[in-house]
């Protein structure tokens, strides 16, 4: 975060979403954005919408350029101590979009010559493929970012501009065993696939299983955190948020817009209907109906 | 699975599995094991001798040839569509088979160039290493399969067949530590050894630890899933079922045949007798006698 | 553990340590530290303070040496045994200091050919750097032990003598995302460091990442299993025991000597005050006072 940026660019690439600018920008420099604990002259700073004190926030900012709602007013306070007051709907939204397009570093395309990748192999064009990646028969859509010491196995397709962290493991054998008559166990084939839709992002050390005979399937814009472990047959839909240490037991259904907390448990077979919340370490042994809350073991509906 | 099968070499692979053949298998080309939503004229089906509706299953199936047991019968229907039906006690089992047999790819025997592998371990006969898997000095069975990215520290001993699958982390140092007056932390030696016996699975990510003193043992024929953490000293026992993000506190016994349902907590110097089960996300904080079956936090016998 | 160690070496180790030592050990040769099913006559045998029947377990023991605490007295019968009795105030941590200093391998300092290290990065003095390592534009520490397959991300720095087991993710972007009108997830950026002080300890496959926009902390002395998930802005004390798969999410504070068990989860931006204890698979929602021990789902105090 070195980076120096003109404020006036920043202006520049907000556009429309501004509201109105107070104060001369001319000449301003950002060098971070707003850390509550370490704001300066170089900061851009925002406010959040729900605080009471937002006037006062603004005046005691040591920075002199501040994202608000309309709710705060250039009032001769931050006019006499120079500041920039940047008028915006959403400010914690447009904070994302400037860290994002200004200071978010993301690898450039090219693979790495660790990476150890099946000759078949189809991977699409603009990827960035890490140290240590190993990729086999499989299809990778454009603009992926796949990050050192990933394997993504052999039937697994993905989209475009997918991002895959660290150690996470795609696409290989689920776990499905039978007991035989003397106690011991005999694996089920596990020949389905992994198909992971475009804009989703898997954490770290995550595991996601190909399918047995039907397939795993991601949805588009769906985002996974580290250490999760997604069994084979399961089905996420668009734009959920799975985080740290969920574990999804298999041919589990996981519609859009779903939200599951740390560490719960989702049983096989289950439906999470659409836009549902679990809540941390949940338990989840029934379907949850569309938008409902459920948190506890074995999880409940949480009544409001 | 592009791959063709001759039904006819299906039949003869089962043998003498099979109770009875109707219709007429010369010819049928199979091209992949049933998939409830993707049946086609080179499907095998088969039939869960669960449903009260096998008949009609058999008769709408897309499929050529169907796997069912004895209560499903060769009707008019059946044989003016040309379908071949074959009976088997235990149609599930007999798709199993089938899948390892002729559609499961295995890894050739082979180690990977890029493996790094200690001058004095001794891998068995016929393993396939993959690609930057790190081996200690140890001793790997014969006929392993051991995935990309997988550590297998000093002294590990393994029997044969075991599959580990990427990321697993063998036999490094457990967590044992003391406080000392000042606070601070000192370690207790990890001196132990883990040793794993023949036919075991480990899934990815997966971590267990060498015995601190003792040894940390897997018994013969256990399956392990990923993200699952095993500590020193633990005994598995043989044909054990591990699911996914098991935790497995140190010292704690786990006899034959026992079933852990996933992100289930095993508290230390715990007894798991025999047989028993162990319900999705449970806290067990103390002996489960042998069969029987235990759920919540803490964990509680379930009365059926 | 088939170095052999001369017991009068062992002796001079110890020094003031000892309170008396019983017997000759001129001679004594010890080749491991005691295992309860495995001693022999060159086993460095101890007994814990806690036991009733010191005395007792001091005759039967195989050993020829055998470090005791004070209670236990050199009686006729030891003498006639030709055996040596170390009396220490704390046998335990004795075993463990000697256990570290004559039995544990620790990796000689250098870096693996196989490592991928950012050409910016500064690394200490005495570093041991593993197999297939990937490290980014950081700062790490004198005598660090990095074994194999870590990653190590853009932005972090790391004090002295720590140690990162297989497969750790550090320093990482944080999960962090907002929720758009039409459903679709914008990603918060993820700018700050990941800073982790003097003789920290991470296991195996855990993931930190680094800070939002302020940083994730690791305090000196912290020790971490295997597995574990801790999130962005986290601060973690001095000396805190994180046990194996333990979630801590965003912007949490973990004060010193905090002990969390394994599989607990800790809701974001919860206080856990100094000296607590958070029990097995509990899922802390709340501030938890300092000292006090919380356990269940949802966790609450326990009256003991």
């Amino acid at each position: 975060m070195n980076k120096t940026i003109l404020l006036t660019d920043i202006i520049d690439f907000l556009g429309n979403e501004i509201l109105a600018v107070h104060g001369n920008p001319e000449g301003i420099e950002i060098r971070h954005l707003s850390d509550p604990h370490n704001v300066d002259e170089f900061t851009l700073d925002w406010i959040n919408p729900l605080r009471p004190d937002k006037q006062n926030i603004a005046k005691k900012s040591k920075a002199r350029a501040i994202i608000a709602d309309p709710e705060t007013s250039y009032d001769e306070n931050l006019s006499a101590q120079n500041k920039v007051l940047i008028i915006v709907d959403k400010p914690k939204l447009a904070i994302a979009k400037i860290g994002n397009a200004f200071f978010v570093k993301k690898p450039k395309p090219g693979i790495h010559t660790t990476a150890v990748i099946h000759p078949e192999a189809i991977i699409g064009k603009d990827a960035y493929i890490g140290p240590n990646v190993t990729i086999g028969k499989c299809k990778i859509g454009d603009c992926a970012i796949i990050h050192n010491g990933v394997t993504i196995a052999d039937g697994v397709e993905t989209g475009n501009q997918v991002v895959i962290k660290p150690g996470a493991v795609l696409g290989h054998e689920g776990f499905g065993f039978g007991r035989l008559e003397d106690g011991s166990l005999i694996k089920f084939p596990q020949l389905g696939k992994l198909i992971i839709y475009d804009k989703v992002e898997i954490g770290s050390n995550t595991c996601i299983d190909k399918g047995s005979l039907s397939d795993t399937i991601i949805g588009k814009g769906t985002k996974i955190n580290n250490l999760c472990h997604i069994a084979h047959n399961v089905v996420v839909g668009k734009n959920v948020i799975i985080t740290a240490q969920v574990n999804v037991s298999g041919s589990t259904i996981i519609e859009d817009n779903v939200w599951i907390a740390p560490n719960a448990s989702l049983r096989g077979h289950q439906k999470i209907g659409k836009g549902a919340t679990i809540g941390t370490g949940a338990v989840v042994t029934k379907n949850v109906p569309a938008g409902e809350t459920w948190v506890g073991n074995p999880a409940k509906k949480l009544e409001k």
